[in-house]
């Protein structure tokens, strides 16, 4: 039966090139970097490579980059160590109602110690208002985080715009880049940005592994505690086939970037057009400023999990909105923050592409899809 | 040029049956645990069997394993997550003065955070005085928490002893396992332990990976939040590779595990014996109740840093105190805790084996070290 993997915004397949890259690191060059001997050397050089490919990537110094297990992880560092190390109960942090989990749920713990925890909303197509967060920015904002693109709809904010708002009036600003970067423009000398979340299993480099760019000055309370690693931010032995993996598909997301990105962008475009023609549907998120890879499809009447099991029967992998709350039967807040009515919130369907999807896969999604709508309506 | 690798310690070569195992889920089974299609299925199965092998190995049960990304992690989640869930500021938690740096220093910033923090000392050969640790425990005394064994001198503690001290006195025990597991025995059912970390780089699994036991009933704060994932203590895409390999990694040396231990015991007799002949040469540690793979030398007036990077150039991987304070110049705290003079803590020399080192590299070993320390005191 035919493979399509459409759910590249859960995770990606490793480019075998990374994969390549990584190899030698496992039972060759396999030492602790920290150690004095020849095996340690070239442990500590793969890992000075690699930061220095994706401080280039970013446009940063590579002393900016700390290495760390996931976007998750990045997340949490981002908040609670600036909470901690700037802040004090009473304090305010923004965010936005369409984060990730990992900004959420660390909001929410950090509103347990006492923060100010301001969530912004969004509007119909998922962007947050420029003035409604300058509004909400108080003499005790620490910090501001808002996500670069929506893991769910896709919706680009516009990040120059806010971070300079938040750097005008003197507060921290991350993002949580997980999705948009390698997707979007994210350039650290440009751009007001204080800390950006990446994760390297999602584009084509290997699972457990993450980073968190810190602009130079700011100082992060860690999350754990340990040996000297990744000054003292993130202590652990490293993760050295992770992090040279990260770099080498880095390396590979950069080098064809802008190519990636108008192709991912036509099959994307296909795909929406060729939804809308069926009944029924509608898209969920904007047509403009809309992540590359990123389909959301709402089909009211219909469940979104069925229809999921359907396509994975016919050897396509979807899902309705992330991966992180696939077995929820609740449907995603993204959506209910936008305005979609709960019901029809779990009516839907996400299709994310990456840069080894094709136009004639989108044309197997499109069938396929219309046959088990089909299929679907009929047997109620 | 002749490679023996001797610093198992600081970490170690891969299995190529652990590479083999993980393989399938870089490029193949790479879906999301999380995800609803036919990837996601594979992955999560993947993971259920790799808790199972980790579960039997500690005899416990596979909802009492929680992966992480590496022993420092773990360590932290345990002293953090008991610290803050079951205890306040001015409650007492007891850990010895020869931990790793992922306790000393967790227990550092809980001190910071108002909490009593008691350390125990050890005797001349890295022993904590199980009557001491008794003494020390007071009404307020939340967590105690022993390393198995130890990373610098292979001092192995009576885990099962002080477990049941602090059982009996109804406090929290975790043991820092990340080089006894494996090597000792470490049975959840028959001891009170609480929690316990491991670290998969450390018995030929990947780096990136790690596990907490903990104990069902023991509710521990997370460290960091987000999706749902190992029942919220540990929230992240799982790296599922990583616990593949890991999983693997335990299996494999628990099947070989007494013919292992007899053989690298004996190895490291033989390197003791060896030394012991040479002159000015003492053993740090002690011979009994010693990591079967732990060798420690002492020789006042050479350089450690001198010998590592003299055997360096023989072939030889070794180190001084550990891996995470190679670079540094100050004498290991776990030596100076023991009694050693600092002027003679830092004239050391570690040497660590694993069940594929032989007798042979043994030799080699006692033949270079040999040649170093004359040619370093010819050279004075």
């Amino acid at each position: 039966m035919r493979s399509v993997y459409f759910d590249n915004s859960a995770t990606t397949m490793m480019d075998s090139r990374v994969l390549e890259a990584m190899m030698p690191f496992f039972r060759e060059q396999y030492g602790n970097p920290s150690s004095l001997h020849f095996l340690g050397d070239g442990a500590a050089i793969a890992i000075r490579d690699s930061r220095r490919t994706i401080s280039k990537a970013l446009n940063c110094l590579p002393t900016e980059v700390y290495f760390t297990s996931s976007g998750t992880e990045s997340d949490n560092i981002a908040l609670q160590g600036a909470a901690l190390a700037y802040g004090k109960p009473g304090d305010r942090i923004i965010t936005t109602s369409i984060e990730h989990s990992a900004i959420l749920a660390t909001a929410d713990r950090l509103r347990e110690l006492g923060f100010d925890i301001h969530i912004l909303p969004v509007d119909r197509e998922g962007f947050v208002d420029p003035e409604e967060l300058e509004r909400s920015i108080n003499h005790r904002t620490v910090l501001v985080s808002v996500m670069a693109a929506n893991n769910v709809v896709g919706s680009m904010q516009d990040v120059p715009y806010l971070a300079a708002i938040c750097q005008e009036k003197g507060v921290l600003f991350h993002t949580d880049a997980v999705q948009g970067f390698t997707k979007m423009d994210l350039d650290m000398q440009k751009m007001g940005i204080d800390m950006l979340s990446i994760s390297g299993h999602k584009f084509h480099g290997p699972k457990g592994i993450g980073a968190l760019y810190v602009r130079n000055g700011v100082k992060l309370k860690p999350l754990f505690y340990g040996g000297g690693q990744e000054g003292n931010l993130r202590p652990a032995t490293e993760n050295v086939p992770g992090i040279v993996g990260m770099g080498k598909a880095v390396e590979l997301a950069m080098e064809g970037r802008e190519e990636d990105i108008r192709r991912m962008t036509s099959i994307r475009d296909h795909i929406i057009d060729g939804a809308m023609q069926m009944d029924g549907i509608a898209l969920n998120g904007p047509r403009e400023r809309r992540l590359c890879n990123n389909v959301h499809l709402r089909f009211p009447g219909i469940s979104g999990k069925d229809v999921v099991f359907a396509l994975s029967d016919m050897g396509l992998a979807t899902s309705t909105a992330s991966a992180c709350t696939a077995e929820s039967v609740e449907p995603s807040h993204v959506l209910t923050a936008m305005g979609i009515p709960p019901e029809e919130a779990l009516s839907v369907l996400r299709v994310s592409l990456s840069r080894f999807s094709t136009m004639d896969e989108a044309d197997y999604f499109l069938d396929s899809f219309s046959q088990v709508l089909k299929g679907l309506r009929e047997g109620k």
